[in-house]
Parts: structure tokens; sequence; C-alpha cells
């Protein structure tokens, strides 16, 4: 994943990473490890992480040196992967997760801002006033920025794009062609922390948002960034006024959705989607590609390719509107 | 309609029209159109569109001398109307209303705006910091325009209204002691497109935003304008926050609107309405005077006068509560 | 209640009370009233109100030397409590509370502030860019605010906090460690009038809104000021994006509130609370502590301690799932 929003601290030499996690050593040699990874993208050189069975599949196939997870599963993990056991997977990954991306954990707003008026964009953006942009910003040729918008350091727009006024984007790629609206928030981290009494644990957000080509944001949207992996919208995908996407959903292409709906985390929309106004949709599903989810309704379980649903819970819409004649 | 906002570019030979559309030239005879206008307001040089059997008696009344219109509908037309028949009527009519007012798909920031310190609103307005207004802004007396609001070009606030802060108007005719709180949207398109793969086809919204006398309008409100008609607010409604109103919606007097709830695009709300939190409402409804709609109700047809109605679907309000005790 | 954001314009005779809101002068004598509080806070030196039976057990014990309230609740008060008669109670305590706290009753935008870097904050506040600061405004050490936050006369902010960018805090108290996110509008007047043809009564909104040590505010949030209380958000309670907070509502501590819930005005929640997406509580609700209510929820009647309820209406989520299935 090219990332260039936070800066890897590492490499770590395994007992340091262990230390951190308060975990006995269960392994006395060093290793360096430059970075923590999914179970897919870890190198022999990663640490991953394995906390649900559901992952057994990519467990199986991991490339990675060292993983942590559980008792109960380490048996998943093939022979060149030592397991790292520890009580709770993910509370472990995040501190190793800190450990590389310290500055992943919190969103304070960028300090590195300049008035737009004062850099280079003369040529190539059409800009409105009190336009603030962080370091290393990129701008394609042939945008609009509305007045007091903030793009954050290292943000990537491409060409054609519109961006709205009060817009904030961080932590995140746009592509061509793309329009975001006004006072929309883009790249914030998710909602994502370990519940502690007194003091909640708020766990890394390293993933991006990828907006693709031809995309429309509406006003008011939040599309929060992932936390190990990254939220993505497909071309051509249009959001209405005030949707909140969580972090690390994935949405297809072409795909409609409508005022007001929100997606939880780690869900995955296909294309071709049509998803009606105030409609939710839990976390960690998947919704197949050419699904028409009604207005209104909420998702709370997988949706094959090709369905139309309805209600909440969502279910195949003529049963639905037979049962509420 | 009075329309300050869009540039009429015409008029247009019917020819040249035809020819936008790619239609056979089903008419030989030169005839100056002036304008694109709907059945009923259209007069003998305006085309006009007839794309449902539901307008069937608007049709038959309609002065103008050319409707876009289907095979199917084109009976119900007078004599004096000539049908130009084509396979989508409402893509045909954004390609006419395009070449009629070209700048009404995008809504590209103002860049006619200065800050309102350099301008001469000093007798009439109490402003804030970094406000921003357009070219030939409008401002009655006795105003308040709170920090960072955005007025754009042709805007037209009456007398007493007082402005928040973070707002941002375009589009838009502001009567009378409105309120309009920190963070709307006002005017911005409506979430109007012909889905198209690999890229969406947004059509034209000249219509506007009408707020009418003693309205007030919540914090991170948004309210679209109108694509061939006006979105509009009647005289003393009330909306709470995060309230989104689609375009082409009207809403009647004395009308009150809870936190979160949502308004599909065309939907007609009657006078003396009370709308509960959360509640959606899909569009080209009817609801009437009078009407209950308890909050996280989800409306899906049109609900008669003096009714009170709950659930999702939404029904008689006392069947619903009998069911679900 | 501590409260520096309205000025209590008392005391005032008592016969010039009765003759604001017009009732016959059911008292002769001379009395100095010193405020408007409500049952329990009262003093022998206050005037309170008491239109509802639900609050029976209060009105038995109140101190107040008058209260406003209606022939048929009179008789519940203390004999050395003089009851005010009146149709309805809640305008004539509107009318009253109006005259100690004139400026209760809109949101006009605070033209007291300055830009931050004209004001001795450096030492103790990291900000951004065009941050507006309203007089007498207290930021404890080691704070962010980002850029375009506005923070009105008054508002007091603890240590450690981080406030995003484009924020509104108007009539709060912030304490120690406490994140607003980007957007969100903390402090605006709830929505709270009496509905009158052609031009509905705001009643005034004495109340602040309090969020207590580690909490989290997320992206375009709204939390409404209280009317005749605060609004109050315990400690270590985290909010997501979107979420609206309705006037006089009470969270407790260690509370989590997924993205887009709604709370209208009044309903209590307790500690250990998980509210899931899109859930709405109506008003006047009391949540008990450690209850969970699943997404999309809408809770329209109190609900136990340690309950786990799902659906709208919301109910015991085993049932609930065992009926969908």
């Amino acid at each position: 994943m090219f990332n260039p929003f936070f800066i890897n601290q590492g490499p770590f030499d395994i007992l340091d990473l262990l230390k951190s996690i308060k975990t006995k050593t269960q392994n006395s040699k060093k290793h360096n490890i430059n970075d923590i990874k999914d179970l897919i993208s870890a190198d022999v050189n990663s640490i991953t992480f394995f906390h649900s069975k559901k992952y057994q599949e990519q467990a199986k196939k991991t490339n990675a040196s060292f993983c942590i997870t559980t008792d109960n599963l380490k048996n998943y993990l093939p022979t060149k992967c030592k397991p790292i056991i520890v009580e709770n997977v993910l509370l472990a990954t995040s501190f190793v997760t800190k450990k590389f991306y310290p500055n992943s954990i919190e969103d304070e707003f960028d300090n590195s801002v300049n008035n737009i008026d004062k850099l280079k964009f003369d040529k190539t953006v059409n800009f409105g006033k009190n336009v603030l942009i962080g370091n290393n910003v990129k701008i394609g040729s042939n945008c609009l920025v509305g007045h007091n918008t903030i793009i954050e350091k290292n943000v990537q727009i491409g060409n054609n794009c519109k961006i709205g006024s009060n817009v904030i984007i961080r932590s995140s790629i746009i592509k061509d062609n793309v329009t975001i609206l006004d006072n929309s928030v883009i790249g914030k981290k998710g909602f994502g922390f370990f519940p502690k009494s007194n003091q909640n644990l708020r766990y890394p957000h390293i993933g991006i948002v990828i907006i693709n080509e031809n995309c429309e944001i509406g006003c008011g949207a939040t599309i929060d960034r992932g936390s190990m992996s990254n939220t993505e919208i497909g071309k051509n995908t249009f959001l209405d006024n005030q949707v909140h996407i969580a972090h690390n959903v994935k949405i297809g292409e072409n795909t409609i959705i409508a005022g007001q709906v929100g997606i939880a985390g780690s869900s995955v929309i296909g294309n071709n989607v049509k998803i009606g106004g105030q409609s939710g949709i839990s976390g960690h599903l998947k919704i197949g590609d050419n699904v028409d989810i009604a207005g209104g309704s909420g998702v709370i379980k997988n949706i094959p390719n090709n369905s139309k649903v309805m209600g909440y819970p969502a279910k195949n819409i003529r049963d639905f509107l037979k049962e509420n004649r």
C-alpha cells in the first residue's frame, strides 16, 4: 500500500516489539521487522496479525515471519510463521502499529498549511478565498478549490477535480474528475478504539481514503480513513448529502448512495449498487454487485449479487412489501 | 419563475434544439424557442416535456408549441403542441435544458465573492469575520451574517434575517425574518443525474431554493435547489439540525421538521405537518395538511390530510402501536 | 448551576413578573425574585414551574416561594409555595425566563471574537489559521485548535483538548482531554419553541453544554444546549460522526454512540451504554446503565439497566431477531 501519510519508524527488532506488548519472550532470536501488515501483504520481514477464524485461508498463506494471534488460532499458520500468543490480538496489534506509526492515532490539524495564494498553484488551480494547503500537496490541472477549504499535507488530487467550499481533506488520494461538495470531511481517522473505563484506547489508523475517477461526494459527507487497510470508493460512484462512510469500507464502481446513508466499518459494497436514502449497513458485511437496497433499510447480513432488499432487518423486497401491506 | 441565477442562452431555433438531442427532424419549419418550461408554465414560444401519465391533465392544457415525449404519451397533447418523440424523455429534456442554461449543471464555487467589509453593507448588516459575498447579492436591513459565511452571487436575503457562521447560500431567495443556523448549505444542485457506466450524466438544476418568511433552518442542514422547478419552504416552517431536503421538494407553512429527517426529491409536504426525528419521506409523494409523522418513520406512499402515521413503512399510528406492543 | 453565558437581569418584583404573563394579580404583596429555577434547585427567592404530574415528587419538596402551574396541579405544592395559575405553564415560564435572560432566545453570532493570533494564547495553545476567539474565553494548557474554528465568548476549555477545524463552540464548558472533531457545532440553542400560526415563539435556552473529561465528539456532530437545564456528556463517552444530541439530554460515562445517532430532547442515557449507528431515541426517556441498543433501532420507551434491545420500536433483541428471521 502506497502511503505517504504515515511515516514508518521501523525497522524494529522483534524483541523490542514483543516488549511493547508485554508478552513473555516467546522468541529469543533477533530479527529486524520492517513493518506491520495484513496476512496477505506481509512479507518475510513483516509482522502480521490473525484474530478471527474468518481469515483462516489468508492465514495459511501468509509470508510473515511473525503473527500476533491466539492459542486457538495458531495452528492455521504455516510453520515458517512464528505465532506470538496474546490474549487480545487487536489490542496487541494496535500497540505494535503505534510503534511503527506513532502519529496515526490522533487527528491533529495540519499546521504546515499555507494560504494557497502564497503557493504555486496559480496555473493549475482556480481557487477561492482562504484556501489552506499543506506541505507536499499535489493538485492536478484544471481543478477548482472553493473558499475556506483545507487540504492537508501529502494529499494528492488528480486533474479536473471540483472541490467545494469549507471542505477538509486529509490522508487521501483523489483521482481525476472527482467532485467533492461543500462541508464534507474526507480522511478523518475512523471511530475505532478499545473501550476502557475512564479512558478509551484509540487505535492507529494508517489506512487512507482513495476516491477513484469520476466520483461525486455530497455536502456534509464524512468518509473516514481505514485502520489497517484503506477506505476506497470505486470509479463513478456518487454519494448524496450527509452520507457517512466508516473506516475500511470499500465501495465498488457505478454505485449510487442517496442522502443520509451510513455504512459501518469494514463493509464491502459491490458495483452497480443502489442504496436508498437513510439506509444503514452494519459493519463487516459484503453487499454483492447489482444490489438494490430500498430507502430506510437496515442491512444486518450479507446480500448476494442481483438482490433487491428492503426493511429492517432488510429482506427480499417482495416479501417485505407483502408482509407490510 | 423569476430566476436571476441561471442565464438563459436562448432563443434557439427548434431545428437546432432537435439536433442537440439527435432526433430525426420531425419538423422542418423554423421556430424560435425562448425557453424550456414545465407543461403548465410553458407558452407558445416554449418547449416543454411530458414523461409520465401522472401528468396527463397538465399535458392536455399545455400552451407549449413543442413537447418532448414518447410515442405512448403523445396523444394526450393538444393538437397545437407538436410532439417530439424520443426514447428517454428526461435525458432529452436534460440536453435541451443544458443548451438554454449551460452553467446549471455543476456547482462551481462563486469566484465573484469579496469580503463583506469591502462592500457597502455597513449600515444594514451586522456581520462577522471573513464573510464572503458574491456579485449582486441583496441583503435587507437589520440582518446578521456570522463568521466565515459565504453568500454567492445574486442571492437575495430579506429583512431581519439571522444567518449563522460557516453557512453557504447559493441560488436562493430568502424572505424576511428567516433564521439559518451554522454550517448549513442552501441551494446546492440536487442529486440528480442519469446513471451511466463509467461516467454518470448530471442534469441541469435551474430551479432555486425559496425560503419564506419566519422560517428557521437548523445546523448542518442541506437544502438542494430544484432541477426544473423550485425547492420551496413555506412560511413559519422550522427545521431542526442535520435535516436534508432534496431537490424540487415543496414544504407548506407552519410545518415542524425534527432532527435528521430526510425528504427525497419532488415530494410535497402540506401545512401544519409535524415530522419526528430521523423520519424519511420517499420521493414524489404528497403528504397532506395537518399530518403527524412519528419519529423514525419511513413514508413510502401518499398520506392524506389529518392523518397520524408511524412505522416503516408508515401506517396509521394506532395500528402500528397495536401490532408492536 | 454555574453559568457565565446568560446574564441574569433580575431581581424582579413578583408583581412585575405576573404582569409579564398577564395573569390577574393573584398576589398583592411585593416580593423580590432573584431567578427562575427548576423545582429542586429553586430557593425562597426563586420562582419555579410545575407542568406535569411526572414531577409531583419534586413539587412537594420545592423551596420556591412561587410556582407557575395549573389549577389541577397546584395542590401538590407545599403551602409556603404560592401557585400562579396559568393555562399554559411552559409558555408562561418562557415569558418569565425571557425577562430574566433576554438574550438566551436567539443564537446571534458572537461579534466579540478576534483572531487568536492577536490574543495571548501563544504559550498554551497550538492553533491553526483564522481561529476566532470571543471575549473571556479560557483555554487550558497543551491544547490544539484547528483552522477556521470559532470559540465564542465565555466558553471554557480544559487542558490537553484537541479541537478540530471548522468547529463552532458556544455556551459550553469543555473539561480536560476532550477531542472535538471537524465541523461540529457545540452549544447551539435547542429546537424548542411554541408552535404558533405565522410566527412560532422561540423559548429561552439558558442551559449550557458540559462535556466532561476524555470525551470524543465526531465530525459534523451537533450538541444543543439546554433550555432550563444543561446538556451534559459524561466522562470518556465517545460520539462518532454526524450524531445529533438535542437540548437537555444527559449522557453518562463510558458510553459509545455510533454514527448518525439522534437523541431527542431531555432524554437521559446511562453509563456504559452502546448505541449502534443511526439509532434514534425519543425525547424524555430514561435509558439505563449497561444497555446495548443495536444499530438502526428506534427507542420509544424507557429501557432498564443491562438490557439489549433492537428494532423499531426497540424491544428485547432476542425477541426481535426471532420474529425477523
